[in-house]
């Protein structure tokens, strides 16, 4: 499904791509490969601060559907990004608290869909995702979305931590979700928040969750270990909207 | 997935599968065929209830990988199903009220995974769904439970209305999460309860529907029409923790 609609291969469809401001998610390139138009590419990736990942033949060979890659292969995103100060301005917009999701590592395309869905039905004025361990907005993730990636803006940074940062210099606190913290039932969740979810797996990263003001619980009473992200994300969003209505 | 660990195709195969007391979701037969060994199939699978399909050769042909179904393709479930009264048992050994899912047309196996992870950790004592409309107990929904299905007992009945008459008389009451209802903040979740949660598109069946207590209502905010429906069960499933917590 990504392949066949937002795979761009060989040098000159690539290079168009960046050339018509599309976004590109990341970029494959032939390693040791130095020649002109290949180092144009790259420059204009270094640009728009794309990722790119050096990679061997046989990895290139293996995406490739083609066969034609001649060395780049880039991935690009189904949606345009926002920026943080659209979220905001949504907020004042409607004369609410701002209220937006901070995603640590969701890499799997349908649970991002699916919180961007969660995101659009519990008011929040935006998703925003790290560069790096984040799945793109593709059409997997569009059509997990069920249409909410048409309303909620999505945006994408560089650094989570300074993100969290400069929001803070703007009146927003933030909330973790993570095990081990607060049962979120009993922290005051109202006002302008930040909602921190992590991946899959690994959770919220160290130096996010320390940068958060708290770390709330969803109480767990089962055998196994964790919700799955996106139920996690819906379970703690409506706990928010639940204490926003009181 | 599916396919390599659940299929059972041929003749041999699939009267094994039934002899060994193996539960078999579904059984496929060529439309027409009416000699010895498949009659003895369709005996044994009309005995352990099974739902049976009449198909045309092309279609057995596609789902077959071997080439040789011989006219009759299983799904083998790939867990053992429970009876409601192990769930029932199971309130009574933890000193609880009963707290189960009534799942209504659940199709997609991620979906059921989600759900059947989010029961376990809501401390639910149980899942139910129906024979029809609805995923089988197959390797992709083991692994989306994240081992849940090792410790939440699933039950498969004929007719969920029925299912709910029945445990109404055992004292337990219906929530159905649908929209159009009363807010679920403002409802008594607490007590010996049944959570019924509908499929992505159609929602809970009206039937289904008529036979609930409460039609309980997630406040959405937003520009779309509905959550995921794992989602949605996981916001509801919680509110009934933190009913039952206070």
């Amino acid at each position: 499904m990504r392949y066949e609609e937002f795979t761009i291969e060989g040098r000159n469809a690539v290079a168009e791509a960046f050339r018509a401001g599309r976004t590109i998610d990341k970029l494959f390139v032939l390693d040791g490969c130095q020649d002109g138009p290949v180092r144009t590419i790259i420059r204009e990736a270094k640009k728009q601060d794309t990722l790119i990942q050096f990679v061997q033949k046989e990895r290139l060979d293996q995406m490739s559907e083609t066969g034609k890659h001649q060395g780049v292969i880039a991935y690009a995103a189904a949606y345009e990004y926002a920026e943080i100060e659209d979220m905001l301005h949504l907020a004042r917009e409607r004369g609410e608290d701002p209220f937006l999701f901070l995603l640590d590592g969701i890499e799997d395309p349908h649970n991002l869909g699916a919180i961007i869905r969660t995101a659009n039905l519990a008011g929040a004025h935006g998703v925003i995702i790290p560069k790096r361990r984040a799945s793109g907005l593709t059409a997997t993730v569009a059509k997990a979305s069920a249409g909410a990636l048409n309303y909620t803006p999505v945006a994408k940074v560089t650094n989570l931590v300074k993100t969290i940062e400069e929001l803070k210099e703007k009146g927003l606190w933030f909330v973790c979700a993570d095990m081990g913290g607060e049962t979120m039932y009993r922290l005051n969740l109202t006002g302008p928040i930040g909602l921190v979810i992590g991946g899959e797996g690994e959770g919220v990263g160290r130096l996010v969750k320390e940068k958060c003001d708290y770390v709330a619980s969803i109480p767990m009473k089962g055998d196994i270990d964790s919700l799955n992200a996106s139920v996690a994300a819906g379970v703690m969003a409506f706990e928010i909207v639940r204490q926003r209505m009181n």
